[in-house]
């Protein structure tokens, strides 16, 4: 007898996913290029160029100063992207025992591409604010500094580090800068946050469309301001038509490439300002909702609120299906993705009134 | 004006390409499942769990001795899958400086994994059969040696090293071995070559449920004999419900995952077998006209031609729209997937005949 189909569970009550529902054009782009391989680009030449598009398109957002030109790929997710710049810079810099410098906020990737690229990884504490503390920054840079990490988002907290500050204490060491705009990316352009390249000397950056893109996974995205950040990552393809490689995996997915470049066109500008605005609106609602319910909560910088929530009102949280997640510290962790409508939020704090009740 | 949607060109001229058209089933689950992401568990569990399913399906392929308990993960291809193995026997070994001997038939993965993780990486020469040289191999293993990497369908000549015998060159210096199946995974089970976890102390394994498996791209797989060589890949993750995560990306493809849950549920073992002799018979047919039209040909073990035609031919037939490709030594090479039908080879071939009698 045949089982039934496995179906997965809908968004309706993922609060804790930095993934959202892809936009329709998204997703039919990805259901046609399934089997499509853009690291093959000789054989499989039509999604190459979407390639070549997709990274345009994604250096437009970043205010990348050639966006036609702008080296870069997509890649896995934020992790490979992640992982790429500090091996970028590794490889640049020359010299052994090289170090990474970068703010507790780093997503936990450093820790990976640390760990992988045996390179050390100097985690410096934030401030109060949760952003990086420049002094402690400065003090733990020196001239073995290859990168210092700026996150504009954060994981936990949604914050964006102070870039342009970043890249001149990256600058007086001769240290590259890379920035994590993985899951911000798309929500910065229509903020005043300085994160891009035109804010700051960047070198790297890394910003997904499966993220706050609505692009289906897996679609990242890594750019760099000089082809030499790329050409540092090459490896020759002796058996591919092309002649060398630059991405961490081999074989990629053509749906997230396709997928991406047709939420980028549905959605860019007017369509992303519109999901941020309504995210941000959502998110400093929920804030509200919640300290007025006595709770402690970090103010929402960006689309994320983190909220002392105690550990038996979570857990009944979760057993009630509301897929939410925790900061290191504990916190209730809600990200207003485009997918949580104010609805969503409303079901989500009946619940917990509910089971405040109890 | 709206443009045309962009369309990915069909697989009837592909003869270059390890991966293929996707069985309908796998093709219908990875559709649903574009938007899961495997590497966040704790909101995604349904596809959580078709991952445990996937891994166990794959484990019976390779011989694993437990399948329901095998470790391992969906990858995004065989590149990760071997960047994983070198990593995780470079943590096993201890020490610095640690070595890697791999035969020159191995994939070009293993140089991107060697630069990328900083060890050493010792190619040897290949035999007049294009095999491990074992002598070769013997002579470059030492204490220093974290890994024997063997081949097991190699992408040039889709050879198969003598597993058994690498691996006990490896124990006599106490090295791991890893196995890459990723091409022949699916095809060497309906063989007489030793290449699994039955035949040899095989450590780890790479078999892409992408290439033959019929799946749709990213689905690789990384599989390992003992629980021991995924935890010395795992870093904790702080703000996933989940505690640690021990794949080298950190958002995962969900359609890769359902994908191949479904390709494998559909085709394992009749299906995979009927692919596997229609392959090899095709091969066997396309060698054949081959050399009877006087070129050398390097007789096909599995199912992946390679054949000396001249450089002047091997261009007009990219011209013709043939996506074929060449070995290092410039040998055109067809890889004979379950989409490519005797029907398609004749085509080839009455076009190769076309630009002889030009």
């Amino acid at each position: 007898m045949r089982q039934p189909e496995p179906e997965p569970q809908s968004f309706d009550r993922v609060l804790s996913s930095m993934c959202t529902e892809p936009h329709p054009d998204a997703r039919a782009a990805a259901e046609r290029f399934l089997a499509a391989n853009p690291g093959d680009p000789a054989t499989y030449e039509t999604v190459a160029s979407l390639e070549t598009r997709a990274v345009e398109r994604l250096a437009t957002l970043a205010d990348h100063p050639t966006p036609p030109d702008a080296a870069g790929y997509v890649t896995s997710g934020g992790t490979e992207a992640n992982v790429q710049a500090v091996r970028s810079a590794r490889n640049r810099h020359g010299g052994c025992d090289v170090n990474v410098v970068a703010p507790a906020s780093a997503h936990f990737s450093f820790t990976k591409a640390a760990e992988l690229l045996d390179v050390e990884l100097r985690t410096v504490p934030v401030g109060d604010d949760y952003r990086a503390d420049l002094e402690a920054v400065a003090a733990a840079v020196d001239e073995a500094t290859a990168l210092v990490v700026g996150v504009a988002g954060s994981t936990e907290y949604g914050r964006v580090d102070p870039i342009p500050e970043l890249a001149a204490t990256a600058g007086e060491v001769g240290a590259r800068v890379h920035v994590d705009a993985a899951w911000g990316g798309f929500v910065l352009p229509f903020t005043e946050h300085d994160w891009s390249f035109a804010d700051a000397p960047v070198d790297t950056l890394t910003i997904d469309p499966h993220k706050f893109g609505q692009a289906p996974v897996p679609a990242g995205g890594l750019l760099a301001r000089e082809d030499a950040a790329l050409d540092a990552l090459a490896v020759d393809t002796p058996y591919l038509e092309s002649r060398s490689q630059a991405t961490l995996t081999g074989t990629r997915s053509g749906a997230g490439v396709a997928g991406a470049v047709a939420a980028m066109d549905a959605l860019w500008p007017e369509g992303y300002r519109e999901a941020a605005e309504r995210a941000a609106d959502n998110a400093d609602w929920l804030a509200a909702e919640l300290a007025d319910r006595g709770y402690e909560v970090v103010d929402p910088e960006l689309p994320l609120i983190a909220a002392a929530v105690p550990e038996s009102e979570f857990a009944a949280l979760r057993d009630a299906g509301w897929k939410v997640s925790r900061t290191g510290t504990g916190e209730l962790r809600v990200v207003c993705m485009p997918h949580v409508t104010r609805a969503t939020l409303r079901a989500f704090l009946d619940d917990l009134d509910g089971i405040r009740r109890r």
